[in-house]
């Protein structure tokens, strides 16, 4: 079986982009990997992430939460069991924390988490990440680097666009679950440079899997 | 507050039909009706409702489950709630028992259905039908008039193409449900004539809700 781990935080944490550095780094040294994200890495799944992400018709919170488990359903039933089977590594832009973040911490949904949690694990489908990279970033500084993505010309979605006090929610939810599962979650500091946080993933994955 | 009277049953047991008829009998005698139905009567939902019946990308099963749910919870929020708030009679082609029958029982999820059933409640926001009118007909009678309709020229979709062992299943899950919230189920033989069908409805809401 292969490895799967899920790079978690808030938006504009630079978790994309170590995401792409840390593929590579596995490739150079031999591994099978494949990049993915959620919501949208399938044919049914980018249909989905339209209606969740356009904005035309806005899911009330309870129908965004089962839209994202439903694109997650497809998602590790199509691409990531496969490619778990074959022994690859996936590396994979979002996965359960996310949501839990998201869709439930932050939007203030009427019901206790723990009463949730089977909902979470069906949409797993039975699969869960070997390990989570969790990208810790004041929401100040990664405001600041969203409104720079902005200014250069990169379109924001409308989760991007909801105020600071739900950014904030969904870094205290972070930070929540990073606290409450320390085997799987592992923090990483994502307010130094790019190469520090680069060295950081490759010290932690390298001794996690004895690499 | 309003009143929720679900329609239930297997493909071609005539609730759709049934559903008209009483709706306008019950405005004949006064009430505010609204009729509507699963999935797809929300904008979002009616994008939802492609993606789970038009078959291009197929959902696993459980991406079905979840995508049912949404558009339930978006319908809810959207259409049932304002309408039970209004004082409404809210006429609802398929709801939970469907999701039940349809995308538990006869897809063999794998798991009880009792640890989702905290998720079709979440699914729900809330409500829960006054009555559910369960239309009984054997499965072969369904597909003959199934048949009927598509030889008439109505499109099917994928689920209705699904093998005879398939609504077996769904028509064995309606049943169990009947029989086990018999307050809330009613079972109207819908093998007879559509006049005799109307007659027992009206008999039993009439009774039910003392008008």
């Amino acid at each position: 079986m292969g490895k799967l781990i899920t790079f978690e935080g808030g938006d504009g944490c630079g978790k994309s982009t170590q995401l792409r550095l840390t593929a590579a780094w596995l490739r150079s040294i031999g591994k099978e990997v494949v990049e993915t994200f959620e919501p949208g890495d399938s044919a049914l799944g980018s249909q989905i992430r339209k209606l969740l992400l356009a904005g035309e018709h806005a899911p009330v919170p309870e129908c965004e939460l089962l839209l994202f488990l439903a694109d997650r359903a497809q998602h590790v039933r199509e691409k990531i069991l496969p490619a778990l089977k074959r022994g690859s590594w996936i590396l994979c832009d979002r996965f359960s924390d996310s949501t839990m973040a998201y869709q439930l911490a932050a939007r203030h949904l009427d019901c206790k988490s723990n009463d949730l949690a089977p909902m979470l694990k069906f949409a797993e489908c039975g699969v869960s990440p070997d390990m989570t990279l969790w990208f810790d970033l004041p929401v100040e500084i990664a405001a600041q680097r969203m409104l720079l993505r902005q200014q250069a010309g990169e379109k924001s979605n409308r989760l991007d666009d909801e105020a600071i006090s739900f950014h904030q929610r969904v870094a205290a939810a972070f930070a929540h679950q990073a606290e409450s599962d320390k085997q799987r979650v592992v923090r990483i500091d994502a307010a130094v440079a790019i190469e520090s946080v680069q060295q950081q993933l490759m010290a932690v994955i390298k001794e996690r899997f004895a690499l």
